[in-house]
């Protein structure tokens, strides 16, 4: 199923397959530069796969051995001619996609490889793992470009590696290799570039064992611990154990003191 | 001195010498399982070991090989039969056993062989220096029982090791290595696993080395600047700096100037 | 041009060239000790060049092979008497020090190597990025003279490399080398000892070769994002966007399309 392949040379196309989704950013010669319309297509394309009560997680990743090479600089002088669409072009069009991508409900892994500067990094810091070939390359070099990063953008990036690392990648503007990338907390894991398609199917294997509405909950309860200082109100102490009453719980016990393994059928 | 040698097969021992204190999960055949009984038992001793004010450290450690196997899932069909049961399992079993390793006033080190998941891995996320053996392994495979991580026990994770580390071991479930966990940012050090003993014990003897307030006010200090975003207060302030009454400061700056060893003699 | 050669057997040294200032620590025969008149040297030479609307970086560093052995302690006796001279020491001279160089608007640079310890490591971590020869050395063994840090001191040791480093740090005391400070998050990288000043000058010429405006607005909208959670307001949505004004975006622009390379002459 591609959904919504969309006019113009760049697309975001997504299909879902054995309740995992797979959003291929997809722009041809141009290392999956980041068209307006592309960051539209994300917002759309997450939030839909967001509300799907059936997929057990989503994957990211970029058509043609690139994850994406950012937003697509072509555009700039037509979509960021003044400090109106400039301040537009961020908080409109870029900040919702990234938005949408971490307010994901069930969990987001990106697969990459080659490129992953500027935009694709901005991506790959709001899913929830980040597996890398060890040829793909990352950074931020957009002091060269002669602007900032937007806060919006910029907030996934501090929460994934912390202020050092974020002013370190964007005061230098260097490009660099996976292997310092995970050394800097960037990503999940590095392997060889012939094995990321094996370790993302092993993942997302390991994703698929466990119970999705355990998933789901991990990820709202990380979210709400570091994103509020507030205790939990009733409702939400009410909402973190839910699954008391759901099918997982039981079955993941039982299956556990029997020595078999466990089938979670979803909800 | 051993305390209160729990009923039932499963306990917690603690006992104190030169100052230093060693609180051992014991749990035979069941690589430290951690029982209902034990987590109170836990909750008891670090209470009652946090008001001892000559205690310089506390070790924290598993019997027989392994630190521990996480909470007693045996117990888990009798103790987490529903909704209410599992809430109280966690509100008020474990949180408050975690919460008293956390609020422990001298330093407390966790030294990790064999088996560190689940529980164990929450336990030891609440200390303040994780030594590690080699050969030790770490995770929270509990997707696989079909449930998630509940919030005060998270919160430990979340607080050493970030967001996107957390979610990694929670939604993929994986057992890993304690180089992994040391890369991770789960651990202070990791060493052979016949040096875990000379390790430990030089450790203790840095801790001890120091002047014993000073420990216990920098704990102080990094717990409420990290935990409250308003400024300290004047009686937080005259807290802060009151050492300079005592008799360590005075006998740790003459002894660097004399180029001798202080030797500090608690309160 | 150097600025206030100070009275006394220690001092800071500032001078600026091409636009980038370097601040030099320097007691000679003390490992740059930092007194009282020092700290204060510091937080007048960093104030000023904070408002100087032309520099493009600041470089910290020690002379004579050292970075700083910390706070002169030979001071100690007569500056830290009692609890009120104490605490007027810690928040009245090393507190706006170390607050002036974090406040810095141009981009910092920390260039270390020989000995980086207690005041001296307080002084790296409030830089932007900290360059390490592979021999220096860090820690901040205080516990050894019978005080803890105060709490403005480890304010930045806590943003830069968390709760578990800081306290590993202050409660062992112990000094250990730049690839383990490496590896514990508390720098940018480490280069071998001869590599030291080449890894220094490539590094001041990409931070020249980035737009100036862009540098000084990621380090606002980095400290905006980590030490406020509410929401940008108008006002500073609007400081955020200016650059689109400014002449640096539409060079950057214009050069990328030409595939040139950018040339940005400051404000």
């Amino acid at each position: 199923m591609v959904l919504k392949p969309a006019s113009g040379s760049g697309q975001v196309q997504s299909r879902i397959e054995s309740a995992v989704a797979t959003v291929t950013l997809d722009h041809p010669g141009r290392m999956n530069a980041i068209t307006v319309d592309m960051w539209g297509e994300l917002a759309e394309i997450f939030a839909r796969l967001s509300s799907d009560p059936d997929l057990r997680c989503v994957v990211v990743r970029g058509a043609g051995g690139h994850f994406a090479a950012g937003a697509d600089i072509r555009e700039f002088p037509r979509v960021r001619a003044d400090r109106d669409r400039v301040m537009a072009y961020h908080r409109q069009i870029i900040a919702p996609a990234l938005q949408a991508i971490g307010d994901c409900v069930p969990p987001v892994i990106a697969a990459i490889e080659g490129v992953c500067v500027g935009g694709g990094l901005e991506i790959a810091s709001r899913c929830d793992l980040r597996l890398a070939a060890r040829g793909a390359r990352f950074g931020a070099p957009i002091n060269r470009l002669g602007f900032p990063m937007a806060p919006d953008e910029m907030r996934g990036l501090l929460e994934l590696a912390g202020r050092a690392t974020t002013l370190e990648i964007l005061l230098e503007g260097r490009v660099f290799e996976a292997d310092e990338a995970l050394a800097k907390g960037l990503l999940t894991r590095v392997v060889a570039n012939e094995a990321l398609e094996s370790e993302l199917t092993a993942t997302v294997a390991r994703l698929c064992a466990g119970a999705p509405r355990a998933a789901r909950l991990n990820k709202w309860t990380a979210r709400r611990l570091m994103g509020n200082p507030m205790p939990l109100s009733d409702t939400e102490w009410q909402a973190c154990f839910a699954y008391a009453d759901g099918p997982d719980h039981p079955q993941g016990i039982q299956a556990f003191l029997k020595g078999t393994d466990p089938v979670f059928t979803g909800e």
